[in-house]
């Protein structure tokens, strides 16, 4: 069947075709519908069955989820509880404890021995660690089974729609110590009478090595192995080797996804955990800092400007035209900054050469700055019809774009070596030193020059 | 075994563990070896054993990519095409096509018949439609087939290397169309001896339904269904759903990831696809386009300043706080411009609910334009001892203020209603705004106010 969207924003038409859609779609549906009324949006959230209601729930904006955990019964988050994966499972335990830390104990003691065991386990990983963001339902087998009796137990996972999105099967020894894993591709292949300690045996020891991450690992990391080696899931291995869970390709998409926006917003001054507060006065204060933090870069450029205040006072034009030189420099700083940020981010600057993209951001900003030296200097001259200040703003404007350039390139890198991540902070240094640079070499030179 | 980065940077211990090492990291290590000597990366190259050195190659920046395809001879290069997957082997030939005509034709001319029929088809598509991401290599049946004979010839398919990385089958009748496909994890339990027209007539009709897209459809939107219904490989189809090819959920990520690159670079004035070529002179001059704009804005800024030429003599301290207005509705603009451009580009905003977001901007620039209207009111005030000028500065702020958050919200908006990548020139119009309002409003309120 063809991959289409379905929204339903008729709350009749949508109650209809619960079962044909996908959970997805259910919540991005319910989120318009709510907009026209929320008696709907509540009416229809009870009516969703269980075993979806969790994934449903999951898609919905955080506004949304929290009057869904109000609205919702104890019981009924159980049951939705039940029915999740487990890293999803201990996502909606821990929000729901962030939000009504009763019923997220009332919800939790419901649950099964073995579910709260996982959730428990699940939740003391920090939010960043790849086990976080593993879920522990996996096909595994011992050494010592048949794959046949190993089958015997997917047929029953899958009847209890436990297993899903299987694309091996885990081999571990006594000790749960991981020690292969074996492609569902080669094991269609084998003799299911075998136990899967002769199928090891009878291959090469590297032909069913597991792809394994280490629980503790930096979920970032993990994410550039699957690209790096283009990888569908992986082993997450604990103390000694012994398997805990797995991760798939569909967590890292969105990992993936979710660093991309958050550079972009960082480069940009805007945190996007505040982003989508339900309050705009919240998000109105994050976004605050960052406004506040460049008052004061641009009250120290005012300090600057005001240190000529003869020189402007006798030369009027030089008002005119100061902002031009700053400007510049502002951008061609943020074409370095974005390429350099975004290149640590991916791996394709490293320390080792980080001298290289120095020099490259110097010599290209360095081209930039002569080619407008010329064609600014001449602007100037003709606008002002005289040739000297065409020579001032021409020289202030190479000093300014070879310093965007090179504290460009140099800035991101500090706060690396730092372990500061560079998309904090870069633009914010940056436009100090170009707003700085821009408007004294500008001014100053005047002064000497033109006075 | 762990994943681990492997980088050899020694040549010859690179020689001796070649047949250990993953081609990315074989490549990454060339990488750091011919920085040091070309005839080193040269000789290795040579070594390295024709079906791994296309992954190899695909590996290496484009430089060294296009010094490989000199170097090896026309003969070794169709073999290496010959033992890459279709989508790989026409992306080398078109590269190739691109470099040296003459030599891809040999390369072309040398391959067989089936894999040239291919590669003229693949290279129909156009640059962003999914079926010039897909693979044709697949693992497909005949609805009349018994699974044990389809099995057969995935055997067959494995030990030739041309089938990896498979995870179901797809089912098609007598003309090739696609009719249904099965997961490994359930083909596994089925009964061998069946055809497949027979596991179909079975289960119920939507139970092993494929997940389709065309192969006309754009790359982006494939890989939003792959993140919104967390696929892991798509069946592509074209005229009468007939089955071409798959995509998987690598290839996916290395869209998601190029697509949030050129996202961040097109905000920044940064065009990826000259940002690596060899002469950094074209680098520049493509950056230097973006600047030559800016720059417009910037006279266009200077033009405005010229206006109150006399009102900035009459008062200096004009021309020392001016450019704090123009600098925070500048920053102010680009926090709502990046949060709008990545929303559009998510999904997460659209014609919808647009009204939503340019209100929620307003709002939230609104507040913190009355905030800093009150903090640089009172600085200006203190600073320069006139209490009317810090109301100008304040008033100003204020106008500065609402208007990044309208146009920066809108901008985008109005960009994406006339079909144009709203990452494109959003930048570079709402600096124009924010310039021209925050330099004029600062100054007719100046002149009607303190003069």
């Amino acid at each position: 069947m063809e991959i289409k969207e379905h929204i339903i924003t008729n709350p009749e038409k949508l109650l209809e075709n619960l079962n044909e859609l996908h959970p997805s779609d259910i919540a991005h549906s319910l989120k318009k519908i709510e907009k026209e009324s929320s008696e709907d949006f509540f009416f229809i959230l009870k009516q969703i069955p269980e075993d979806i209601l969790g994934e449903v729930i999951l898609e919905l904006p955080d506004y949304l989820r929290e009057d869904s955990y109000d609205e919702l019964s104890s019981e009924k988050l159980t049951e939705i509880v039940y029915e999740l994966e487990s890293d999803d499972a201990t996502d909606i335990i821990q929000e729901l404890e962030e939000h009504n830390e009763e019923k997220a104990k009332e919800v939790f003691n419901g649950l099964e021995e073995e579910d709260k065991q996982q959730i428990e386990w699940l939740s003391r990983y920090e939010e960043d660690e790849a086990g976080s963001y593993m879920q522990t339902e996996l096909f595994s087998a011992n050494l010592n089974e048949t794959i046949k009796e190993s089958l015997d137990r997917l047929t029953l996972g899958k009847e209890e729609e436990e297993l899903i999105n299987i694309h091996q099967v885990y081999i571990v020894d006594n000790h749960k110590k991981l020690i292969a894993s074996i492609l569902l591709e080669d094991l269609i292949l084998i003799d299911f009478k075998k136990t899967y300690q002769e199928v090891l045996d009878s291959h090469d020891e590297n032909r069913f090595k597991a792809n394994i991450v280490h629980d503790k690992e930096h979920i970032d990391d993990v994410a550039k192995k699957f690209e790096k080696y283009d990888l569908n899931a992986v082993a997450v291995v604990g103390f000694q080797d012994m398997l805990m869970g797995r991760i798939t390709s569909d967590d890292i998409l969105d990992v993936i996804e979710e660093n991309a926006t958050e550079q972009m917003y960082q480069l940009a001054g805007v945190d996007d955990d505040f982003e989508h507060d339900d309050n705009l006065y919240v998000t109105a204060k994050k976004r605050g800092y960052w406004l506040f933090l460049n008052l004061g870069t641009a009250i120290l450029a005012s300090l600057v400007i005001g240190i000529f205040e003869e020189t402007l006072q006798a030369y009027v034009a030089l008002a005119i035209l100061m902002p031009i030189v700053a400007s510049m420099g502002g951008n061609a700083g943020t074409q370095t900054l974005a390429v350099m940020v975004r290149q640590l981010a991916l791996g394709d600057i490293d320390f080792d050469n980080s001298k290289d993209a120095i020099k490259k951001e110097v010599f290209i900003s360095l081209v930039n700055g002569f080619v407008f030296a010329v064609i600014i200097g001449g602007i100037a001259w003709f606008w002002f019809n005289t040739a000297m200040l065409g020579v001032v703003i021409a020289i202030s404007m190479i000093i300014n774009l070879f310093s965007a350039g090179f504290f460009g390139a140099s800035i991101p890198l500090i706060l690396k070596k730092f372990d500061i991540d560079p998309a904090i902070g870069s633009t914010v240094l940056l436009t100090t030193v170009t707003d700085i640079v821009g408007f004294f070499s500008f001014l100053m030179l005047a002064k000497i020059i033109l006075l």
